[in-house]
This record gives structure tokens, sequence and C-alpha cells, in this order.
């Protein structure tokens, strides 16, 4: 096979033109291949990691892990990036799509001296060099994946489709910041990324950083062929030019061909987004820039052998991962894959103590500007604290609880447009929103804010501006990984959202919160601020867009994740939100889910209360229950708005209507209150949860989430078996707010006839009593479809006398 | 504002030339006049649906629900697919991106005849016509989104971001079937859209049918512009150029001007398509064609109220939904409501009973032509039952209980290889798969059947070819829409995905179920073949690609939704996962999960007791364990194959251990068994649940996925308090596969422990016992990270004797 390139800078075979020297092109090479060769030894090598004895069987692991075949394309990228850091002094942090190139870029942090510096066992020297190896993909040791333990990232490569809105969020207000997302053609398949392409559309060039996307097609996937991998140059410059990019090609297989048209090509895009960025820092604003984007396409497993058993490697999915899968047991394999390894020389890359010699360690940049140690991908390293208003500023007056409807997110609307105008000039605040803002009532931002859009505005549009820092886009995917790179970089932000649309993006949230999960592990790993997501338009309150708009489904999702980083806040009212959002945006490494609906809906904590109350997590509402402080014979617990005004208003119900029955009513706002606390930090121990819910009473639960999700929380405390919810039983439609909960049976009038049935000494009644609630129920029913709305005693209700 | 058109056909202003004559034009103006006129009735109208008395207060709905701005646009695209249907006799169905458009679909369907035929009261008369506007989105009628309870619709508007996928995956294997897809702008900017573009690359002209995707850019969204909207056209043709299709544009808002350039271009597309199809199947496949795509460019709510309080509305955000919103109330927008339809001459469309005149009905195709009336839309009435071999051909021969380990997924491979030939000729069988059907062990499909791909192949790809049925792409949000769209439309498939994975199209299983949750209550809705979901390379088998690999969250997801539609099997071994597979292959109408992993794992059942455990769906393993069928002291149960694994070798380790203790054993399959039969028709009565698990013993309870949810499912059951619960607890990394077990704590040792503390009489003895399993328990892990891998016991372990 001859191997060739092509690409700007591209001369005749053999002496390629470019703009390396001789001399920095053999030390290019040689840097990459110390990279490679540690890449391979990586996967490949239990000891002996620079083969300074003949290879034996006994160097090689018993379980061979890890993905070769994107990772030569990885550290290429590495290495000229490193040339131009170096050249320009450019800040740049390096975001590795292809997350199966793990081992590569751990090999870049240890030849930059990073991964010793977090890691000091892991020296650079032969000992450590064996660590290195032995740690890789092994129990005890790190993932294969670019992930949380590789100092540089701040992106996991396992779940893909990511990397670019990652980039993107890591951008945006960073001006002095390269983000270099390397895409590949697998990951390019997917449907987060194939949507991520337009972040264009959103980076403005005054005061944001700049992504340089480089798409490497090697053509395959696992087994077969990728669809950009096979399209031809023309139909993907036009894919990404549509998406707003200046395409740049480099391909080939001849090394020293490549590199030099690598390296002009970068030369040229840096170049490129110098002027624009320099023309929109000196002139202002003009209009969305064309920025560059790098299509590199190399062979899968490139440098790797090239044919085994008569069947090509090299540039074909059998590059994946582990081109020689039996080293061990094959004979053939086992001279291969030594040949291979001496093939990159290492005894000429590394010297006697095992250190990269000094010629090609002087290639990689220094201190801060190396990109596995820049602080920018270590967020933490320098947030500037978030300057929060007093939360109690914003606080509704609550003289008399629910006398007064009220949108609660209004008043964290109020709160956020004051974040905006407090760190205005510290730049590191968003509210991300699928084109939401205004529907979930946080309206009141657009007062100091704009909408973000760098593209044409016309007249007609409302709050809308390049340098506007409220994010509109309608795609959860990537309001969430915008905020996600945007969190990791050391900033803040709340993703505000449609519930059951939240679950477009629950994978991204796990993935996240898996990501927080190991960092608390890491000490090196600065902390950084919660990913905040406030669920709104709930399943409720989505009577008028239907059964397609209902579903919970977020809040069992963060349930299962650890207590080290999951946590549910279900605010009833506008000032448990206030209470709520302050404490959240003041947290670190966390994923805060907070559940309100946006309606009008009733008021019952005056500030201190609230307070007091989300102090507590959960608390009795003496006021409303009918048990004098005494011991009841059923608890009515609500966790929830809706929840919390059926509860209420069934305790209501109760008092008058069975007025000797003593119920007691319990708000629970900290959902995570209600574990035991051997499953969560904040899990409440038994003696507290008999405190709220006796020690054997009968507790109906009215829960804002899917019904049964509760039993799996609570399990652990006295006789739970007494326990019974009603919450989200995925009924609905297109019909009024009461019949939701209708429909769901988890109504006033359902709660207080569970509550009549499950109290033996009523037992006589019982079939009266829950009659005339079934009787409350058929009327509202027939009322609702005569009227197509509430009834008035419904919708008026109010506090208990 | 002068009203402009263009596109191929345009004329002079005022004389506009076109394929329509003047009859024609002016009679499909007329159709798309009474079709917006329906729109905005259903939206605004309670009562006196033509206006045959003058507009009072009370005719006007008291909650206005609905959207107009996407509608205009939908009835433009329908009305000329009906001249299109008429004239060239072909069968089409109609996709609506923009969901929110629902009343526009229903006024069609009400138009043709279908919405009178599947709903009678809703007759073609005024009282129907009262009867259908009062129904839409009101408490007891329909909602308010193109949703399955509309008649043609195969797809639900309400989360955003599959129509193109769900079109393509209608299209394949219907070679006459014409597959219209509105994108609306909104939605385009969503991944899932964005990533779905590229469906060309699959769709083969000899065997499949032709997707038209029609982009509709009105230019908003809710509150802002959206990204497509804002681009230039040059922009928008690259985008979809590079996703390989042939762009037509056609803009304007002067109605004539724009029908005459609509009906061009859809005539242009449609000689296209069919030239391609024509060649294709004449002279067979010859390369991936560049189908026409349309992009419509015409204003947001159009032909609606102009300015409303001195600000536009027609062609901005306003018009997104209610254009004008408070008509009971402000006596301005009262008499704009009135002159807003009484404009589109209801009179002259409708006769005195309130038919459609028939000068207008004529223009509707007939019978199964009408789009809302297309058998491919209602797929259970066309679809041909999938030809399944005996399951029992493919069983392991299991001679004794865990003595051999095989790919228990390898089996359901020669299963459905056979599956394929069988149905080779109906074409209606699919596998569909994120390129890991080899890595899934299912690759004996590729001895009949190949990948699918249309663009260029070479000679080292492996089994690829235009004509294949194996459908890989990095996407699971491709797979699954694809295969939904299959379903839909009466064909038959599987969804094979690592587990963790599937959370990422996990929202459109959601809604998925929630589709099939309300066909079920419609009885002119055929039942469809199930949406099946293989989850595979499981939480506790990617022990080698670590902790981003594990998640079983899908489950929780599924668990969630109505008994009626939500199954999730866990077979432990190759016998039970084949009548498993044969089950869910066989139903119709559900969500099936089915979780196993794909490595060499123990196999236990032989063909007969494994048909009759799956037929219980839950089993006591009488030999396993030693209480010799009498009352033991403690349950171990299991569910799933590693869990079976440990609960297994832990019964054995406590057989030898505490040879006294009498411990049983019980398996469960089927995981809804688990929940009281009025939660779910699989569930289990408190009998069966004690005969399975005693009345009072303790369980110790091996769990697949999150360890809690066993606790939502249980509940009910008698005492339930005493099910203790070990499963996947958010604990990974890349180690072996038994340490997955230790840091989890659902080791055999764990499982060993948990059960002696929980026996009252083994209390004096717990101690040193539950100190020999922790012995165990830091010698397996001392070795795993000497060695690599798991101690040799561990992994040689066999049934107890």
């Amino acid at each position: 096979m001859e191997r060739r390139g092509s690409g700007p800078a591209t001369g005749a075979h053999g002496a390629p033109a470019g703009p390396l020297s001789d001399d920095v092109l053999d030390r290019m090479r040689r840097y990459w291949a110390a990279a490679n060769y540690l890449t391979i030894a990586q996967i490949y090598l239990l000891d002996n990691p620079l083969l300074r004895e003949p290879l034996r069987r006994e160097h090689i692991k018993p379980r061979l892990l890890g993905h070769w075949g994107t990772s030569p394309g990885l550290n290429l990228v590495y290495v000229h990036l490193n040339r131009l850091i170096n050249e320009r002094d450019a800040s740049a942090i390096y975001l590795a799509g292809p997350g199966h190139g793990g081992p590569a870029l751990v090999a870049q942090a240890y030849l930059e001296g990073t991964y010793s510096q977090v890691y000091p066992a892991v020296s650079q020297d032969l000992e450590g060099l064996r660590l290195l190896c032995r740690r890789f993909s092994t129990p005890g040791g790190i993932p294969s994946h670019v992930s949380v333990q590789t100092p540089g990232s701040i992106h996991e490569g396992g779940e893909l489709g990511y990397v670019l809105s990652h980039a993107f969020g890591a951008a945006f207000d960073n001006p002095d910041l390269l983000v270099v997302a390397v895409v590949g053609d697998g990951e390019a398949e997917s449907g987060p990324l194939a949507g991520a392409w337009k972040g264009t559309a959103f980076l403005n060039p005054v005061r944001d950083g700049a992504v340089l996307p480089v798409l490497h097609l090697n053509g395959y996937k696992i087994s077969g062929p990728t669809v950009l991998g096979r399209d031809d140059d023309e139909d993907v410059r036009a894919l990404l030019q549509g998406n707003g990019y200046d395409v740049h090609f480099v391909e080939g297989d001849d090394p020293a061909l490549v590199h030099q048209a690598f390296a002009a090509t970068l030369d040229r895009c840096h170049d490129r987004i110098r002027a624009i960025q320099t023309e929109a820092r000196r002139d202002g604003f003009t209009g969305r820039p064309r920025w560059p984007a790098i299509v590199l396409r190399t062979p899968k497993g490139w440098t790797g052998p090239r044919v085994l058993d008569g069947r090509p490697v090299e540039g074909t999915f059998r590059a994946h991962q582990v081109p020689l899968a039996h080293p061990r047991t094959d004979p053939a394999e086992f001279r291969m894959l030594e040949e291979w390894l001496r093939g990159y020389r290492p005894d000429e890359l590394f010297d006697a103590d095992g250190r990269l010699v000094p010629e090609l360690a002087g290639l990689a940049p220094r201190a801060e500007r190396r990109m596995s140690a820049n602080p920018h991908a270590n967020g933490g390293e320098i947030m500037v604290d978030l300057d929060i208003p007093d939360f109690r500023d914003y606080a509704l007056e609550v003289k008399r609880p629910a006398t007064e409807r009220q949108e609660s997110t209004r008043r964290l609307g109020h709160m956020l447009r004051d974040i905006y105008v407090r760190n205005a000039a510290a730049g590191n605040f968003r509210l991300f929103c699928p084109d939401e803002t205004n529907s979930n009532r946080l309206g009141n931002v657009f007062e100091v804010e704009n909408r973000c859009f760098v593209g044409p505005t016309l007249d007609i549009d409302d709050h809308l501006a390049p340098d506007g820092r409220v994010m509109e886009v309608l795609s959860e995917h990537l309001c969430e990984g915008w905020l996600e790179g945007y969190l990791l970089t050391g900033r803040h932000g709340l993703f505000a959202t449609y519930e059951a649309f939240a679950m477009v993006s629950a994978s991204m949230t796990v993935q996240h919160a898996k990501w927080l999960q190991e960092a608390r592990n890491l000490p090196w790993r600065e902390p950084v601020a919660s990913l905040n997501i406030l669920l709104t338009s709930t399943c409720w309150r989505n009577d008028h867009n239907g059964f397609s708009h209902q579903g919970p489904g977020l809040i069992d999702v963060v349930l299962s994740k650890r207590g080290t980083v999951a946590r549910i806040y279900m605010p009833p009212d506008a000032n448990c939100l206030l209470s709520v959002a302050d404490h959240c945006l003041r947290s670190r490494d966390l994923v805060n889910l907070i559940v309100i609906d946006k309606q009008p809906q009733l008021q019952y904590f005056d500030l201190d209360h609230a307070v007091e109350h989300c102090r507590r997590g959960a608390s009795i509402l003496h006021r409303v229950g009918s048990d004098d402080g005494g011991e009841p014979d059923v608890v009515l617990a609500a966790a929830g708005d809706i929840p919390m005004l059926e509860t209420v208003a069934a305790a209501s119900w109760l008092r008058q209507h069975v007025p000797d029955l003593r119920v007691r009513v319990v708000n629970v706002v900290d959902l995570m209150r209600l574990f035991p606390p051997a499953h969560h930090p904040h899990g409440m121990t038994s003696e507290e949860f008999v405190e709220l819910f006796t020690a054997d009473r009968p507790v109906v639960f009215a829960f804002h989430g899917y019904q049964r999700a509760i039993h799996e929380i609570v399990h652990g405390h006295p006789d739970v078996g007494r326990v019974h919810v009603r919450g989200y039983n995925e009924q609905g439609t297109t019909t009024t707010p009461f019949q939701m909960c209708v429909l769901n049976e988890m109504s006033r009038f359902h709660l207080a006839a569970e509550a009549i049935r499950r109290v033996p000494r009523l037992a006589e009644r019982a079939a009266e009593l829950t009659a005339a609630c079934e009787e409350q129920i058929t009327a509202s029913v027939t009322y609702a479809h005569e009227h197509l709305e509430d009834p008035p005693e419904i919708r008026d209700w109010t506090w208990p006398e």
C-alpha cells in the first residue's frame, strides 16, 4: 500500500513541504511514537514496560483491554496542539470524543509530567512506567476510557455523543480558551453529536473562547463502516458548512506527509480563530463568524499491525480494540507484538531511567499550558464563587397560608435576574432552557439579560442578542451538555426544563452523576458547582399538554444514584423554592433536582417557616392536622406541590366530615430525608422517622413522582408496609388540573378515602364515608366534562379554618 | 407587507404560474381554508362551529389550548399530498413532526371522512362538527397533539425529535409507500432529529419505500428564533446535501404563489422518487441515490391575525399557540376572532347540513388512499405474523446444571438467523443494534443476513450490503426510532443494545409505552408487534468497560409504566432466554425488556425446566436449596443471570459451612410476577408470594438492577420489610467480573453473610460465620489486584453436589 497524504501543505512524496522544519518534524514524529508506544504498552504490558529485556509471555497482561484503533489519531492531534501551544502561547484543552482512546490521553498526560504530579506513585522512571501500564484497565487501576481520572479531561468518553456540547459549554465565557474537540466518526452517527455542531450559532467571538472540532474519520466503528467515513469529501464538507464551519481536510496514511499537512492546517485554523476574535474584540460583534473545523482522515489503528492471518488490520474495523488478541498463546502474534512495540524504538525515546529524552520532553508545553494541567480542565481550581443575593429578599409575604395563588417559579426568576446582575462582571452564570424561560415563569431574567443568539436578529425578536446569557435551544441534550461543560470549567448555572422531557437527556444526567461520584474520590479534582436541574411544567399540571408531557421519570433516575451526589427537592411553594434554590446554587459536586410547577399555586409557608422547613427537610404541619400534637390515627404525608395541595385539602375534608379522626399532616421537601441514613447522608434515623410518621399508624403518602418509588426509599424504616402511596400512576390526557389527580387517584377525596379505610376504628363507618368521597369525585368529573374546567370549590379551595 | 412566493414555478405576481389550473388552485385553496378554519374552530369554539349565527362569548371555550402557528403549513402540505395521491394513485402516510399541530391533522382526517368512521359520534354534519370542536383538548376529549387518537398517525407529536427516524422505519421494506415527514424548525434543533437525516444511508430504493422530508421553516419556537429558520438558504441546503439530499426550496407568504410553487416542487420531487425507484427496481441497486427533500419557508400562523395591540403576530413567535388569547373578555380580540374565522368563508365551504361541499370533498383521496385511512398507519391491520421457528430447536443440552459456560445470547442469535430465513419473503423482520451485533454474540445472523448500508462498500467490509436487514448505526435513537416506525407499520423486530446505553433512548421507550397504553383504549387501532429490547453487555459484566458502561436504569424506567404494556424478563440462562424471546416476539402491544449478559455464563435449566420456569415466572429451585421442601430459615432469591450465579453459589457455601441452615433458593425470570396483582396483570397473589417466599422468613434478594427497586415492586405483599435486597448499587470501575459483585456487595459471600445475619437462631455463630465470608472477600480482592483476574475457584465454581 502506497502511503499518502493530502492537505494544504502537501509536497512531493518523500520531501513533505510544510511549516515543520526537518528537526521539528523528526522530534514531533518521535514524540508521537512515544505516545503511541505507551498507548500500546498500557494495553499489553504487565511488566518490562520499555522492553529493556526481551519480551516474555508473562510480561503480557492476561486480559487485554483497551482500544488501539482511535489512539494514534488522538495522539497525532495532541502532539500538534502541543506545538501550537508552545509557539503561540495558547491556552487549550483537549476533549476526546472517542473516549475509548483512554490510553492515548493517559500517555500524553504522563509524557508531559502531569500524571506523575497527580499520581506520584506513577513516577517518571521505569518503576512509574511499569505502574502506568499495570494500572491501565485493571482491577484497582484506572478505567479504559478517557475519564475523570485522566488529568486534563472534562469529558468522559464512555457514552458517546456529548463531546461537542461539552466543548461549547467550556468555551462560553472563556475568551482566551481554545477547546479542541476530537469527534470520532462513530460518535458522529449519534443524534446528540449531530445536533451539537450548531453550537456556532451561540458562540460569541467577543466574549467566548473558540471550539475547534477535529472530525476524525478513520472509517469504522466496532465492525461496520461509519456513514461519514464513507461519505465523500464534498458531502462531509457540506454537512459542516451547513452547520456554520469553514472546513479543512487533512487526509493520508504517510506520517510525514500527514504531519506537515496537519501542522499547516492547524496553523491556518488557529490564524483564522485569532483573526475572528481579534476583529470581534476590536470592532465589536458584527455577525456569526464561520469558524474553522478540521476533517482528519487517517487509518484506524495507524502504525499498528497491517495484516494478521492474511486479513488487513490497520485501516479496518479489526484495529478497533486489541488488534493482536492472543499474543500470550499465539507465537506469531507474540512476535508481531514485540516487533510492533520495538518499531517505535523505545530505547531512543526514553533514557536509562525511563524518562522521556530531553529533546522530546521539550516539546511539551510548560506548567499550566500543558493540556493535562490546564486549570480550565479542573474547573474547581479557578471557580469564582457565585455572588448570590439573599434569597429572603425575594420571599412572598404569606400572611395566611393557602389564601393566595402565585407562580412560585416567578420568585426564582427574580432571584436569577439579580444573580445575573451581581455576576455580570464575572460572566460566570448562565441559565439553560429549551425555549421555555418565559413559559416556565422565569422571564424576569429578561429585565437584565437576553437570550443568546449570534445569527441574524430582527426587530420583532424578543430579548435576543449575541451577548445574551440565557441559553435557549430546543434540545435538552444541548442545554444539559453545555451546562455540564460550563460547570466542569468552573462556572455556575441552572438547567430549567419540562419535567417529562428531562428524560430526553436522562442518560447525560446519569453520566454526569457518575463523573461527580468518581471526582469525589480524587483529591486533586477540586469541587465544582453542582448540576442544578429545575423540573417544572410537571406531570400534574400538564393537563393542557396531554399524556406525552406527563412523566416524572427523572426522579427515579436520580434516586438510584449514589447518595454522595444525588439530591431531590420538592418545594411545595415559592418560599421553600427560594430556600432550596439558594442551597443548590451554593452546593458543590452534586446533581440537584428541584421539582415544582410553574402555574399559580397556593402558598403555604412564610419565609421563616419555609427556611426552617427546608432545614429539616420534612416537618409536621401542626396547624393543618387534627392530632393536636398527640398520636394521630393516620398520617397524611406529601412530597411535591400538588400532593401538598391535595393532602392539606384531604385533611380539611376529614376534619369536617370525620371530626373525631386524629390526622397528622407531614410535608417532605427533601426527598432524600426519607432514606435510612445508611443509604443517604440526608437520611433520617428510625427515631426521626417514627417522630414524623409514628411507629405504627397508617401513612397515606401523596407523592409527586411515580407512585411506587417511595417504597424503595423508605425501606429499612419501621413497619413500612403501612405506607400507602398515591402518586403519578401513568394516567393522563388533556384534561383539567384536578382531573389529573382524579385519574391518578391522588385527589383529596382519594386520599381521604384511603385514610378512612386504613383506620381500623372507622371500619363501621368506612363504607358510608368513602361513598361520600366517591360522590365528590363523580361530581367533579361530571362538572369538568360539562364545563371544561374544574369545579369552583376545587379551584378556590383554601386553608382549613 | 407585500406577499411573496418563490420556488421553481413562480410566475409574475398576481398570475401565478405552475401546474395547477385556476379551478384546481381555487378548490385547493378553499380546501386549505376549510382545514385552517376547522383548526381554529377546534381551538376556540365550544359551539356554533360554522358561525351559522353571530359569534357569542359563550361559544368560545373557557380555556384556550392548542397551537395555531404550525398548523397552516401542515395543512398546506396535506392538501397538496392529497392532489398528488389522486393524480398518481400514490400510497402515502403523513408524519407531523410539529405535533402541536394536532388540530390540523384532526381537521384533515375529519374532512376526508375517516374521523367520523372511527369516531361515529363525530359525524359529518353540524352536530358532529360541534362535537369535533368540543372534544379537542378538553376533559374527556382528545389531546392537543397529533397522537395515537389521530387516524393516520404513527407518530405522537409530543416530545420532539423522532419524526424522521419513525419515517425511515415506516419506509423500510415498504417499497410502494411514500412517507412524508414534516420536520418543524424547532424539532430540527434537537439532537435525535439532527442525527436522523442520515437515514438515507440505509434506505434501499429497490426494496424500501421513500421518505420525503419537508423541513418547514416558520422561523420561531415558543419565543425565540430557530437556528435553521435564521440560516440562509445556502447553509440549509448544504446541511441537507451533506446528509444526502437533493434540496428544493419553496418560500413565500402569498398563498397563490406558494400553492403553485409547492405543487410544482412536489411533482418534481415525486417524479424524482419514482425515477430513483423505477431505475433501481429495473436495473438493481447501483448506489446511494440522492433523495429529494423540500424546504418550505412560510410564516408562522399564516393567514392568522397579523397585528395585535400594535405588535405583529403572523410570522412571529406570537402566533405559536393561541394568537388571540382573551377573546372572551377583550372585545377587540372577540371581533378579531370572528373576523378571522369568517375570513375563511365557512358558509361557502360547508353545506347546509355542515358537510364539506362536494366540489371540495372530491379533492380528498378515496378509501385507503386517504392518508388518515392508509392501513400502513394502523399497522396491525396489515401485519403478517412472524414465522418463528420452534425455540426448542435452539436449546442447549444441559445435562447437569452449572457445569458449562455458554454464551446464552448466541443461542438467540441462531434463532434470529432462522427467523430471518423464514421471513425473507415477507421481508418483515429486522434486528436493530448500535454496531454491536457481533459483540452481543448475535453474529450468527450474518450466516444468512447482512448489515444494511447503501453507501460505498469495500472488500474488507464484513457482511455489509445494501439489501441487508441487520441495522447497525451508532445511535440508540435511530435504532429505536427506526424500530418503532417499523413496528407501527405492521412489522417485527428486536433492538439489542448495551444495557447502560439503552438509557440514551429511554425517553423514546417511555413515549412508545405511552403510545401503546393509549392505543389499547382505541378499538380501531389493531394490535402491533411489541417493542422488544434486549439489554445485554450488562452492568455486572462491564467490568472491562468501566463505570460509564454500568447502568441498569432502563429497568426502573419501564417498571413505572402501566402494567398493561410493561414487561421485564431476566432469564438466567440460554434456555430461559429462548423461551422468553419466543414469548416476546409473539406478543402484541407491549414493551418487553429482556435482560441477559452476552459473556459465557453457567447454564442451569434444561429445556423442559426452562419452559416450565418461564411459564411460572418464578420458581423454587428445590435441588439447590437445603430446605428439602420444608419451611426454610431463609430464602435466597435472584433475578438476573449474575444474581442467579451468586445466589446459587451462596447457597452452596451455606450448605457447606452452615449445614444446619435451611435455605430456599428462588429464581425470578418475569420480574412483573413480583407485583401484587392489582398493580400488574402478571402479579402474584399474596398466597403465591407466601408459597415462594414464605410468610415471615427473611428473604435475601439478589437483583440484577438498581438495588432498591425491588422494594417498590413487592410492596403490598405480606411483611415485605423482611426482603433484603442486594443489587447494583452504582459501584463500579474497570475490574474483574467477581469484583463487580464485591464492590456492590452482591457477591456470594455478601449474600451468605446477609442470610446468616438475618436468621435469629444463628445469632451466636453469626460473627464467626460472617468473618469467614469477609475473609473470602478480602482474599478475592487481593487475588484480583495481584493477578488482574478472578481467583480460579470463583471462575470455575459449579453446582452444589
